[in-house]
């Protein structure tokens, strides 16, 4: 008789492997953080890691820009500013940056937290690469930050960038994740 | 003439719409943030969020666990554990819950950070559901802890909830979120 796998509910207290059909439909949309600079992020999130800008919010009385990130065609986009509000929340896995304006240009203020150090909480958002080694050298030839390089520690082939506010970016690829984490699968 | 989309590069300084061939076949893959008891946290996104527990990765070293949590469905999973760790990481828009083994018995451990409160940084996740409103009524069957219904304020139609360790989970559905910020888009 074959074992339960790792991950059934025998195996993992408070699982449930029946789902309401209720939730039939849900996916996951969005994941949001704060960011100083507009200029400074839209930079980075497309030109060194290929995100393209799907769609932006603007709220003038409450001071503050939603910009939506994504992997999709915005060609593929409607024209219409508000359908295309719809076909972006329609999209899988986008990231919402929220600029509070005034950030970029205030000398006051501190820039905010990764959540990988005291208080901790939100850990990083993880990008799955064709070839983490290529993809690292690109990165460092355009001079981004990294908290991890592929070779460093134990974990070979797996590496973990900085974003211009400081959040962390784990980039992995599909050939090494499944050896590099073997002993833990 | 028409004219350029709010989110064409010549509005957005710092965007880039062409986009660096390396990488092509980038995805998000997975948001990840520290959960105190997974027992906890593993039926609440099960349960209420309907999502699968799609792999599982021990590192008894160093004393943690990793959860990944997504709408896939588990059955479509490879059987050996290795090549269910590959399959997990092809996913799109995973949850990456770290359990740091023992919080969730420690009586001195004060919880983790939303990032929502200061040190601001990390905001929320966001779901799509087929109906707000409907969804909501459901969550409060269920005893979910609200930050916004989708009544509160003035962006009808979204809603705010708190998953077990007080992260932030945005609720939305595509029939009410165009309206909701047409003024926005």
């Amino acid at each position: 008789m074959a074992s339960e796998p790792k991950e059934s509910p025998s195996n993992n207290p408070g699982l449930h492997a029946t789902l309401d059909d209720a939730t039939k439909g849900y996916f996951m949309q969005q994941t949001m953080y704060r960011i100083k600079d507009p200029k400074v992020s839209l930079d980075f999130y497309s030109r060194v890691l290929g995100m393209s800008l799907l769609k932006r919010l603007d709220f003038p009385e409450m001071k503050f820009s939603l910009y939506f990130m994504g992997y999709e065609d915005p060609k593929s986009a409607p024209i219409d500013p508000v359908e295309r509000t719809v076909w972006t929340f329609a999209q899988k896995a986008t990231i919402e940056l929220t600029h509070n304006w005034g950030t970029e240009s205030d000398p006051d203020f501190k820039g905010y937290h990764s959540g990988n150090s005291e208080p901790r909480g939100f850990g990083h958002i993880g990008i799955t690469v064709d070839d983490t080694y290529k993809a690292c050298e690109r990165f460092e030839c355009l001079g981004v930050d990294f908290v991890k390089k592929p070779d460093d520690g134990k974990m070979k082939g797996i590496a973990f960038i900085k974003d211009p506010d400081g959040y962390w970016i784990e980039i992995f690829d599909l050939k090494t994740i499944g050896k590099t984490t073997g002993a833990a699968a």
